[in-house]
């Protein structure tokens, strides 16, 4: 490759992830084109090409990237045939459209973790719904789509026969209810030259009476002999991937202390998000250090970190206001990254605050106040 | 003021200072207009609106602010006449014409140092050299232009009547030499409702066979007593100032412990980059916090840290090459911040290299490594 400093260098996707690496790319002199369809995306004005235009179609990709050294996503949702034909013509692109395709499908990956012995839930896959009733699975269950399930969407709990009627018809799978005790997640980077690394393994923190994740909390506070499991568990998966970048696993703990992998995504991730100030590189500077050929850093954790995301309040829509942001810059080691998205609407991830302390449980105290303080409302 | 991410804002300069205000100012959902001379500045890709035009001329300068709701600064010598004209318009300039205009002076800034009782070494004001000639004043001294000194320029030592020949000739002030045992930098954030926060003192580091800065050391490792005193006077500055935003106390500390104010400077400053990993809260979220009115943030050292200045090689000029960057990335806790100049030249400040590391002799051994290792030729 060029020196990196050269290197014409193109994301495919301008939202939070893309800010973000644009962000920390600005240390090393990389400055990336970005296509996205949204004219007012996050990274807008962080770029010297931005591209208005649609992810999935061949021609807006690929006449994007036909100039370009080095591409790179933020997003799975892309066409990944037109990576494949700039790949042919010699343009870098990583991760590789054949790692993408593969993530793209829910069902392919799957049956990519049982070939290669990686432990997940047992699944089965198919077409239709017709198909789903006439196999009669046992209750309860959760139906996947194969394609283009985002942060939650295109997954379904099928808890009884009622639940039926409204299962997806499109091809999907359906795996078992895990009963687990954590989640985790790993980030491993791999370089084209092999080299491997993984940050230390993250756990999600649950409200045990909303039951949702509220926290992610970085390092993990599970046995260090999971920990270390959990580790080599990404880097089997992207060493079988053979992928150049980033790559985020998640992982259930069972309740009898196994763990299952429950998906995987090709990228930053916003279970790394607190790498930016908790480990000595943050995500978007390895997966830089990774696509480029530089050597990876070092991801150890150099504080505890808990990340809180920060999504559109229910019941707002419009153009976003952050309240209690004041009394939220008073705090100290209370890091906030507003991802420059104009519009809230409920749920949507509109930033996300990072807690840093020297001690695990006032990190958590501090995190848990700010999630009372801080409101996105419009 | 409006809501802190619908003002309006811009920044008179588009180098390495505005482009690490920029890269903070992302995490506010904060964008800048630029205005640089320079169409190839460092902050080009980096703002919805770069404009390329002199930061001296008036029309220019009003022009670019005259739609803006906020102007801040990152080198001093622009037209603050048209940032009068632009204040009087009410929009907010931070740091105000009027402290500007004193900073650009010397001869200005000594003036105000004595009448507010601030300790710096004796001096005497010049309006040419025949007048500094008629004088006679006692070898050795030290000559500065009263404007447009920078990085080092504007500044003469005069040892004996030989190098009077080429003494200044513009207005100038003249001091004695100060015999300082160490070179300390204060930074402090000053808000517009008043709320003063110092940061940590630094101290430079001297390689005592080249008689050169090499390092900058932060928290100093002097005595807390004289900490304590420098950080008082850094805020005891601002006050008298009345300053809106950061201002860097450059001092000496003279071999018989006593301080002396060497230079101030009204905005992000040199001696402040290692804030951006080493402490709580860094010098360009403080500035952004000051000039926004936001509450300040905690400036705690959250560790050692030791920062090298990546200067041009002297005899390379041309597009820059940065050898022994891939030797470099290999090292933990070493965050590498270039500036994004395509040429360098001899001195020319070309990027920063911040070490952290939580013991501060194995931060000082890293650094000297870091030194020996990358080189920025053309």
């Amino acid at each position: 490759m060029k020196p990196f400093g050269e290197v014409r260098a193109g994301i495919l996707g301008g939202g939070q992830l893309g800010r973000m690496l644009v962000q920390e790319a600005i240390n090393l002199n990389i400055a990336f084109d970005i296509l996205d369809p949204d004219p007012e995306a996050p990274c807008k004005s962080l770029s010297p090409r931005f591209v208005t235009g649609s992810l999935s179609d061949f021609d807006t990709v690929y006449n994007f990237g036909k100039d370009l050294d080095l591409i790179t996503i933020e997003i799975e949702k892309v066409n990944a045939d037109a990576l494949g034909k700039l790949e042919e013509e010699g343009v870098l692109v990583y991760p590789q459209p054949r790692v993408i395709q593969l993530i793209q499908d829910k069902g392919l990956q799957k049956e990519f973790f049982r070939q290669n012995d990686i432990p997940s839930a047992p699944f089965r896959l198919f077409k239709s719904r017709d198909e789903l009733l006439r196999a009669n699975p046992a209750f309860p269950f959760i139906q996947k789509l194969r394609r283009d399930g985002y942060d939650g969407r295109g997954v379904l709990r099928i808890a009884s026969a009622a639940d039926l009627d409204h299962a997806f018809n499109e091809p999907s799978l359906i795996e078992e209810l895990v009963d687990f005790e954590k989640e985790l997640s790993v980030i491993v980077a791999r370089s084209s030259n092999g080299e491997t690394r993984s940050f230390p393994c993250v756990e999600m923190e649950f409200n045990p009476e909303a039951n949702l994740v509220e926290f992610l909390v970085s390092p993990s506070a599970i046995s260090n002999e999971i920990q270390k499991e959990a580790e080599q568990l990404a880097k089997q998966i992207a060493s079988a991937l053979n992928i150049t970048g980033l790559l985020a696993v998640e992982m259930f703990l069972t309740k009898n202390g196994s763990l299952l992998v429950n998906e995987i995504a090709p990228r930053p991730h916003n279970s790394g998000h607190q790498s930016i100030e908790g480990n000595a590189t943050s995500q978007f500077g390895q997966h830089l250090r990774a696509i480029f050929g530089l050597p990876l850093g070092d991801p150890s954790a150099i504080s505890h970190a808990v990340m809180v995301n920060l999504l559109g309040e229910p019941g707002y829509s419009g153009p976003a206001r952050y309240e209690g942001m004041e009394e939220l810059l008073k705090m100290s080691g209370v890091h906030v990254h507003l991802y420059g998205k104009l519009l809230t609407k409920p749920f949507r991830k509109m930033g996300h605050i990072t807690v840093i302390d020297t001690n695990r449980e006032k990190a958590l105290e501090k995190a848990r106040a700010v999630q009372q303080l801080i409101k996105v409302k419009a």
